[in-house]
């Protein structure tokens, strides 16, 4: 393995859906934060009343889970040698293209603030290289233009197996993905699952993203021997 | 190892220190939120320039490590069997004493009126099992109560080693605590290396503290044989 593509698929991170641009609660938010409702992220801690007839509300309005699962990764001895590309795939449709050098906004407020001039301006910062970079593209054709060696999906759909075990595989691997769902609720869409080459349940109880992407980091590491 | 006693140590979490509670742009702030500057934690990415002649600055107002650093453990299998027991002591010589059954907030801003709410009333819920709970300790209190059978810091003064070494020398002790720095840059103060058996480097550069935290906690699990 000379890379860990890591996707965190069907992500909760999407603008306000023109549905709810109306929405009292939605507009009184817009104006306290100098935005119009279209340009800002949808966050369930804050807009859980307007989301309430939202379709497929629950996979939806979790930037944090975003947040905190690309600063474990970005982190990661792994990352800074270089050795992990991340994909912030959305349930939209969206594909973020991280630059491994990132480094993101701790600040959770701030970080939003960034997410929402990325969907702005495509990229970000607006000149010079940049660090995030934002496309149109379902998550067929982001794994297609990887053209991975192995798909592997961790879901608790999958067959039990030592997360140990499946770092060790990942890392034999030429190109692999590792399919994590950026997600609170629920599961990978069918469609993820028929591109999944292997679908693994590292644990007998869902985890959450951000964990399962710090075990799967470290465990490469592990089964790569990288220390110092 | 029955319990990981885990202390993230010296946290750079406070109340707005008294001296700042006149400065313009924490009056503003305040103003905003609708609290007394001095019921508000300090946090440097809102009270940067007001930061700015503070003694001890760089090591100080990062509630979000405390944040992230939290969410990695309390998410983890071995918290969830009960294995974890975390304190946060901070910079103020404060220890929060967090329930291995808390749920966290995962949006930042509601962790931060939770941890503010903290403050106000020593523990949280203010009625009820506390999941919370605050009191004034110093770190040497704080391990002399533990009675550890030894203290490990992560730190990069500390001799190199490698983490999964380390890990298997904690689960064979009896009643281990590990200490994690809390704070973004610098090092722990003299009493804590003082306080500490063994002072550990695992990589060689500084890692972020939720970092650290992942992998101590998914490298014991691994050395303990857990998996599901």
């Amino acid at each position: 393995m000379k890379i860990l593509n890591f996707i965190l698929a069907e992500s909760a991170l999407e603008l306000i859906p023109k549905s709810l641009i109306n929405h009292p609660a939605i507009l009184n938010y817009a104006k306290k934060r100098g935005k119009k409702p279209e340009q800002m992220l949808l966050d369930r801690s804050i807009h859980h009343t307007a989301m309430r007839n939202l379709p497929n509300a629950f996979k939806r309005g979790r930037p944090d889970i975003v947040h905190f699962t690309l600063l474990n990764i970005l982190g990661s001895p792994l990352n800074r040698k270089g050795m992990v590309k991340v994909y912030v795939h959305t349930i939209q449709d969206k594909v973020i293209d991280v630059n491994s050098k990132v480094r993101l906004p701790k600040n959770y407020n701030r970080f939003i603030g960034l997410i929402e001039q990325l969907y702005e301006f495509k990229k970000v910062p607006p000149k010079g290289e940049p660090l995030l970079t934002l496309k149109d593209q379902n998550i067929l054709e982001l794994i297609k233009e990887i053209k991975p060696s192995k798909v592997i999906a961790f879901t608790t759909l999958g067959k039990p197996i030592i997360l140990q075990k499946v770092c060790e595989s990942i890392v034999k691997e030429d190109n692999p993905i590792v399919l994590v769902g950026g997600f609170p609720h629920n599961h990978f869409s069918e469609k993820i699952l028929k591109a999944s080459d292997e679908k693994v349940k590292v644990y007998n109880e869902a985890l959450e993203a951000w964990i399962i992407a710090a075990r799967v980091i470290y465990g490469c590491e592990l089964a790569l021997g990288i220390n110092f």
